[in-house]
């Protein structure tokens, strides 16, 4: 057999085996597969630098299915190249309940998924991010001679990918960056789910990445391995700019019916086109799921391959280690996502402060000595640091090292090219947020992303993302409430903070003052399985005597009791974040009335949910029906926590443009107002 | 006085009139008032066709100040050229609590503002909408001789609307589908709220314009109005490209200590500053809010010019009226947003059916129906449509009549030019969010958009906008829950329906049959104040007997008894959409066991939650406390309608990839679950 011969046998097993995995499933996305095989094949074979036995190899290039519906492909990559946990039985219960090859690439399911992927867009927002991070790390930790960190990120992305706005602000700043490791791989076969793509697109997708400063380069046959072959040895070689590579593919490529139609996007085969195809190919009808012996000896190959790759990086790192064992053990550490030792003995403790100070601005001292002590903590802001206050300030900017910077503002710091941990992302939350996770798929890194609470929603897909692939994020929101005041309701957040604590595996952190800000970064920098997201106010709340009230430490079971000495409550106030201050003013007027108020911080509805049902009766005892609840968002969801007999002071439509504390008071976020509705409650309950 | 005289007084007294709107609120956005006054005052004194005494012409020229944060520039031009509102007074009054003047422009408060902006890139994505809207009306209405629709759609947009992936979106739908009409002018100023652009941003737009197929200018010199106004001349001219005319000014120009840098942007000059500004540009210094005579009789020009124009335009009118009667009616009757006499006359009954149609299938039946009747519904999806059944079958494609299409798949049907009313937004359910906003505010539309209900994340700005705007605009979002089934967590929405009932104004319908999804849209279409949004099953679900159980129009309640006949009930038994049918057959197997239940179908919180408290008794009598909700979605806020003593069987966890029905019986979505919960609840109780 000829090298052309058996490259083409590869090729085919894995359409076949892509093609067989939907059709036994009678569900999935053959097209793309069946077109894509081959530059998968071509990266996959020539390129890729990774090692099946040990998917977790921290030096290997990433690949990321940003076209996460062609995932059987992906499926069949891993098999034919040894991933061993990627069974032929796996492939066979494609789409089933509890196996590893779910519809679309689930990265905490499966070993060699890199990120998970199938919403448009993400994968693109990924891979900047993973760029970010093999650039930083390699900035931070390689020395003259010891390039220990060196490794590419490649893309393959569909024509969805390219009309998604969040691969458009990606592949901005990537080129921006000048992350020339990056490389995309784009299967443009003309067709989308609903038609040919021509009936919505018809960009230029080159010209405009060479807008962005890419290199850019196309490849007419998508079945021309040494043309595509060739490409990606140029886009290697473009080493100072993000590269394109446009591949023209047919979509179900050698189906005789479907071929270059919309119908072979989604939909299986069916049983005749299979054979047809199969006929089409030269490709033996039965059985399904057929795998030639030397397709898979050529493939199974990359076991070996990468197996000498990793020894000869592991020789490396051990020299490395020898010279610079700080910076080794740190790197390490990193990847194993464990904290430095002490990494919270210098947190700040704030005083008592009837004034105090807005949660942003606590969060922007603890951030500071975090990122003291905690070198992986990575972040930045959608173009808002000077408002979210989340630049690290002992710190320097993420940049090319290359890009001039005459007469640049709101840097940080200039001169530390890519080793600067201030990630500038612009005005484009929706990347920040892809980007983010991808740092976090990476590994080594625990990154942040911050804007203002109105505008997770510019971000909530990648959030979600976050929250399914269980990433290590942490997303900052500030001004998280009408108390923004002056720039009005497109920019209050009101219903933010419930569609935030909605999703799934996402811890919800509102603090009440400076102190719990502090305990909220510590569980988000602590957090392994998911992410965080901390929201803060742009005002001033007093930092609480807590000599008086409990300790902040509290925060951690979610809600706890900030008065345990009032031992016979009459009623429970139930406050987050700015509103728990109003709370604490009620308390003596309250006393006033001969009621003995409960003053509980809630902090995270998500933490407390997670105590045992006896810890929340104690906090929230189940005798006393009388519970105000007291939030600037929405009401939904607050039954759960003040039951039938509760009341609740919240905002149930948007804000207005006014000074903050003219909207709060128009809003009833006052004492009297507090101390109002709690009298009410306890007459109605007594 | 020489005439570049009399503009430059104009333009500075829009400058000052910006800062000292500024100065007095102590909060606002000087710089881009500043920089971007003389291309403003070039627009609207010498393009712009607008009639202040009547900001409701339907011909009018529209513009969109997506850079909302400039707000201040707005009210100084809707002043300054007559709008009767927009009086001295409320300037004074910027930023104040009711003021018509609020920190960014919100157009359902203040005649003459075409768009609530603020949030970047959605003022490019509702001119998109604006132009789409114009050359519909135009294709439809129009006859030889008898041009009634004929008006441009500008808009000023800053550097962070350049970054947003929502423009970049709805920039590359315009220039496919050659709108003409819409000219875009981009204040580049090169400085954001945290800097210069240059450490995020240095693609190049013009280039990224033209590989969308725009035409694209460059003004050097924002203060040269005779460039600016050459430009636009030559925009205008481009009648089959729209136009982006990007013009280099200088953030915060005249104020001598901070004009091109950061500072300028959103904080206040303060008082030297201001004093430093007004002597350097020759303004005197007090008193505030000074207004020239010459430069307000010549801007109020525009009263006496918009009048003039729009008499001409009724006169003509008045002969296109003579002509085509029939035509002139139905376009004045859009514009009053009153629906056709007997719209709903013909909509669908469908037939009770056990095995049933999946409410996204009855939906593409209303649809049609709906079509036929109702011509100013006009809309698409993200490329889904032979999933969302969202095509509108007896019309065609919105399209570019220059476009050649040969060998397009997916279209409806060709031909139809800018007269199609299926418009394919391609992947980019943030500009079809945007866009679909911007039709309903250029009136005459019943604009939809659709897209799968865990997309809904891709375009929540949007969709909060429309509520914030009260637009009449509605979101069809189907595949609405885990019972998608092999496509997996990414693709099943899990907090997606409740993430939206939190959005004040929107009202979200889950209808249980085809029969609800006909009431469903029926009350989609009547609403004139807020979005609507349809949530539908991509599964079959039965079409209920309504000889049986109550009719469908309880929909309109937002819940409603379907078997009334039970006057006696033990429990309630509350769902939304599919899973209503769980619960109708769970019934008959309560009663074998002894229990009676009440079916209680719920669509949407929101209209039951506006019923007044008797009615919304009669359907869940507070004396019945055993109450089970059953909705495949987050379990959060269903306290408030199950009480202290309900139970709920909801998803609160991310999806999996199996068979849809798989999928369901895993998480508890059958009736064996619901029987045994509603017994174990009624144990509970009694």
């Amino acid at each position: 057999m000829t090298g052309d011969e058996l490259d083409r046998l590869c090729i085919n097993t894995l359409r076949f085996l892509a093609v067989d995995m939907v059709q036994q499933a009678n569900s999935g996305h053959p097209g793309m597969p069946l077109g894509a095989a081959p530059m998968a094949y071509a990266l996959w074979s020539r390129f890729l630098r990774h090692a099946p036995a040990d998917p977790a190899w921290i030096d290997r290039d990433r690949f990321v299915l940003s076209a996460g519906h062609g995932s059987a492909l992906l499926y069949a990559l891993l098999h034919m190249t040894g991933y061993e946990q990627m069974t032929l039985d796996q492939l066979k219960r494609f789409r089933q309940w509890q196996s590893l090859t779910p519809g679309h690439p689930e990265s905490h399911l499966v070993r060699g998924v890199e990120a998970s992927t199938g919403p448009l867009g993400q994968g693109v927002g990924n891979a900047l991010g993973m760029a970010i991070a093999e650039a930083h790390l390699a900035a931070r930790y390689n020395r003259p001679g010891h390039g220990v960190i060196d490794h590419h990120t490649y893309v393959l992305a569909s024509d969805g990918d390219m009309m998604e706005g969040v691969q458009a602000e990606a592949a901005s700043l990537a080129g921006h960056l000048r992350l020339g490791k990056l490389i995309v791989l784009y299967d443009a076969n003309g067709v989308t789910l609903s038609g040919t793509t021509s009936i919505a697109f018809s960009e230029e997708v080159g010209a405009r990445y060479r807008a962005y400063g890419w290199h850019v380069q196309r490849v007419d046959d998508g079945n021309d391995l040494a043309a595509i072959t060739r490409a990606i040895e140029t886009a290697r070689d473009a080493k100072d700019q993000p590269s394109l590579i446009a591949v023209r593919t047919v979509i179900g490529f050698g189906a005789p019916d479907v071929q270059g139609k919309f119908a072979a996007h989604g939909a299986p085969l069916g049983p005749d086109e299979v054979k047809k195809t199969k006929a089409n190919l030269g490709w033996p009808e039965a059985p399904a799921f057929h795998i030639p012996e030397p397709a898979l000896a050529h493939m199974r190959a990359a076991i070996e391959r990468g197996a000498t790759a990793e020894d000869g990086w592991r020789r490396r790192f051990d020299a490395y280690r020898a010279a610079f064992p700080a910076l080794a053990t740190e790197l390490e550490r990193r990847f194993r996502h464990e904290l430095p030792a002490g990494w919270d003995a210098n947190l700040p403790e704030f005083p008592a402060d009837a004034k105090g100070t807005a949660t942003r601005k606590a969060s922007e001292g603890v951030l500071q000595a975090l990122a003291q002590a905690v070198p992986e903590l990575v972040g930045g802001s959608g173009d808002l640091d000077p408002s979210t206050y989340t630049w690290m300030k002992q710190d320097g900017d993420f940049e090319s090292p290359d890009r001039p910077r005459d007469g640049a503002q709101g840097t940080v710091g200039g001169g530390w090219g890519y080793g600067g941990r201030n990630i500038h992302f612009g005005i484009r939350e929706h990347a920040m947020g892809a980007a983010i996770n991808g740092l976090a798929y990476h590994g080594g890194f625990i990154p942040f992303g911050a804007t203002f609470l109105v505008f997770s929603d510019y971000m909530r897909p990648p959030i979600r993302l976050a929250a399914i692939a269980r990433l290590p994020a942490i997303w900052v929101f500030t001004h998280d409430s009408i108390a923004v005041g002056e720039d009005g309701p497109t920019h209050e957040a009101v219903e933010q903070t419930l569609a935030l604590r909605a999703i799934p595996n996402l811890v919800v952190l509102r603090p009440a003052d400076a102190n719990e800000t502090r305990v909220a970064w510590q569980i988000a920098v602590e957090r392994t399985d998911g992410p965080t997201a901390l929201v803060l106010t742009r005002q001033h709340v007093p930092t609480l005597d807590r000599a008086v009230y409990a300790p902040a430490e509290g925060v951690r079971q979610g809600a706890y009791v900030l008065n345990p000495a009032e031992r016979d409550p009459d009623l429970i106030l139930i406050g987050t974040g700015s509103e728990v201050g109003l709370l604490v003013a009620a308390e003596p007027r309250l006393r006033d009335h001969g009621v003995r108020p409960r003053i509980v911080s809630m902090p995270s509805w998500e933490l407390f949910a997670a105590q045992r049902e006896d810890d929340r009766a104690r906090v929230l005892p189940p005798e006393i029906i009388a519970r105000l609840a007291v939030e600037a968002g929405t009401a939904i969801g607050w039954e759960r926590w003040i039951g039938d007999g509760g009341d609740v002071i919240s905002v149930d439509r948007f804000g207005a443009s006014a000074p903050g504390a003219v909207v709060m008071e128009h809003y009833g976020f006052t004492v009297d107002n507090v101390v109002e509705r709690a009298l009410a409650l306890h007459r109605r309950q007594s």
